[in-house]
């Protein structure tokens, strides 16, 4: 409790400082909580105390994990179902791109700098590249009040659909690897259910949570107590991200799609008799736990990694892979919209990317860790290169298009 | 994860719907989620998973105790140091009552049913009665609006008075005790120490952050981001909650002090710039958190502990005194102000009480627990009775004062 109760607070406000700062020099002030981060969690090298056990503290992650599953909610609330079937066709050719480039590229680095080792190697290093770490684009985006506007809805559907398709991806190559090891092949059972999961999941949330959720928010209006719009869409929001989780999704996709499926005309009936609307009740939740989720991501970064001897050379390849590979899925965006823009969101690979090395560097075939040390720290740096560069960039490139042409956002339904 | 995001989504849907049902009933809204908490800990006993590890949680404790945090930062929001001052004679005469005339009821009702035992034994038992659990009772003050009122304020002055002294005589018996298994006495050196560090904290934080605070904040109009009032109370409440701990106190000791020393006054050039005021930015934390800790409230009553032969005696005898005891306290209330009201808010003890009994049972003393089965399921009793009658009772006693006269609520300032 301690330990929390000090961190909550570090956080809170050096975020905040940070984030001022940084917004004056100009930059995105997500930029300023990761740097906050990364401080914090190497304070030892400058003789202060060793924060390392707090990144890896249970309740810690939980909280952080709770702060970007309500962002993806908050995130989700800006677009409904209809309007994300709209980018449908585009996000998914996009996301597609975004997947299949970068694993080529990651697996063409593998040979080129491996060549010893098995294919199944060159495989998982580029499966790393796979999934766009959605928060951080989408906190750009947020800040800059441009959810609405067709590039934004296409970066989020892709990212989002990439996030599936990154997690199918891991699970079969860490199922084939794994299979290997004990010298079988993996059979297409295992595989089929763990892509049939996934679907019934995304298909039963959207469909079944627009069909439904209308109904039942509108039947809530029985309910006299305070508060209620908040605490049953938060229910909502936490009961789909279980189910994603139980489907072999990452629980922040369940949360996405609560958010798409829950729009604020349910609870008018609410709002008429003195309800706070759903996004303004969600803003302090963000305030307080969305920093502990970027701080802490800084924190998981150990800047002493990067000594290795020829660590920097596989780590500028690899994070050059993986920013070709992601600015490539800007090519199949549509008439009017930044190619250039959309690359640059799905640029930053996050949390996801830290997983799959963390889960590589558990796996073992041929008697060695899939993910030894030196790819380890590489798969670090590019996630630090790609998630600190993202914010400055992209902001960038949207400002860049505001001057060029009139924001084409969409009408507030 | 898993399991944090699914109880979240149980606790906000459940509590919500049991206190609706509640109050339909006439029946304050968290003596519903008392309830629900009590039905989901024991229903293994129907046939249904056992989620008592869940109560046990770390994580799932933490984010309680971030909720008891928030709840009393709120309350003490609502008073100035100035206005605490203005009933803190009265409310410290309140206190030492409610302290010592259930802790002397306690120690009867030991020498009564087990003569043979130590004195110190009885101490403790006694001991287990003496603190308030303000949470429950700030709970129905800020439901019913009356935070303000004369009564309301003796009231959670006096709680938060015995909270301390009840701290302070669990670590000075304890302490006895250890000292007494090791053959030797207590030195009034440790004693003495552990009384000055409660008070340092206690001066510290209100006379210190009296005058610091108001610069502080105005200070903090340089930063020009969106939510500093948010992220620094709460940093500031945060780092209270912290020191009061390290001080030997409970956390919502420091959370309460930290309310008392803010004012919304501090932030009036911040809200003239739009940002929202504190105590709105914190209904939807509270709204999120506080069900958390209620619901565990009643998940940690084993309904099973009341089967043993006696223990029923014992508990009801027990309560008998805990009620008694703090009854007493109302007596010495000013003219105009219910005694009977301010003995009721003294009436709920909580968490505070349940930790004692958990420390008693750890503690040994003559090759026995302090505090056996027997004596435990007892103070379990005691504290469930006390929770769940308090808030209708003092429902019906507030109600009652207001048919017979005007609120004399404080001017809003």
């Amino acid at each position: 409790m301690s330990t929390i109760l000090l961190s909550l607070a570090l956080v809170l406000v050096g975020a905040k400082l940070a984030g001022e700062l940084l917004k004056r020099l100009g930059q995105p002030a997500v930029l300023g909580e990761l740097l906050v981060g990364i401080v914090l969690g190497n304070l030892a090298l400058l003789g202060g105390p060793d924060l390392h056990d707090l990144a890896q503290d249970e309740t810690f992650s939980v909280l952080a994990e709770l702060g970007a599953i309500l962002l993806l909610f908050h995130v989700g609330l800006e677009s409904t179902p209809r309007e994300m079937m709209a980018v449908g066709g585009r996000a998914t050719l996009v996301a597609c791109v975004g997947v299949v480039t970068p694993m080529a590229l990651g697996f063409g680095v593998g040979e080129l700098l491996r060549p010893a080792e098995s294919w199944m190697f060159h495989a998982f290093l580029g499966s790393m590249l796979a999934a766009t770490s959605v928060g951080i684009t989408a906190r750009v985006l947020k800040d800059q009040d441009v959810l609405r506007a067709p590039f934004a809805r296409i970066i989020l559907g892709a990212a989002v659909i990439d996030d599936v398709i990154g997690l199918l991806v891991l699970a079969v190559i860490s199922g084939m690897i794994r299979a290997a090891a004990t010298g079988a092949a993996l059979g297409l059972a295992p595989i089929a259910v763990i892509v049939v999961k996934a679907f019934a999941f995304l298909v039963g949330a959207l469909i079944f949570g627009s069909l439904l959720s209308p109904r039942l928010f509108r039947s809530s209006l029985a309910l006299r107590s305070h508060g209620v719009v908040l605490a049953l869409s938060l229910g909502f929001c936490f009961a789909l991200s279980y189910l994603a989780l139980a489907a072999g999704l990452a629980p922040i996709v369940g949360a996405f799609a609560a958010g798409l499926v829950l729009e604020e005309v349910h609870f008018e009936g609410h709002v008429r008799r003195g309800e706070r609307p759903l996004h303004e009740s969600l803003e302090p939740l963000i305030a307080l736990l969305v920093p502990v989720f970027f701080v802490r991501m800084g924190m998981l970064v150990d800047v002493r990694s990067f000594a290795g001897g020829g660590v920097l050379a596989f780590a500028a390849l690899l994070t050059l892979a993986a920013a070709l590979g992601k600015l490539a899925c800007g090519l199949p965006s549509p008439r009017g919209v930044s190619g250039l823009t959309v690359g640059l969101g799905m640029l930053p690979r996050g949390e996801v990317g830290l997983i799959f090395a963390g889960i590589g560097a558990r796996l073992v075939l041929d008697g060695k860790p899939v993910v030894d040390a030196g790819a380890y720290a590489a798969a670090v740096f590019m996630v630090v290169a790609t998630t600190m560069a993202t914010p400055p960039l992209l902001l960038w490139s949207i400002r860049r298009g505001a001057k060029a042409s009139p924001p084409r956002s969409l009408p507030v339904p």
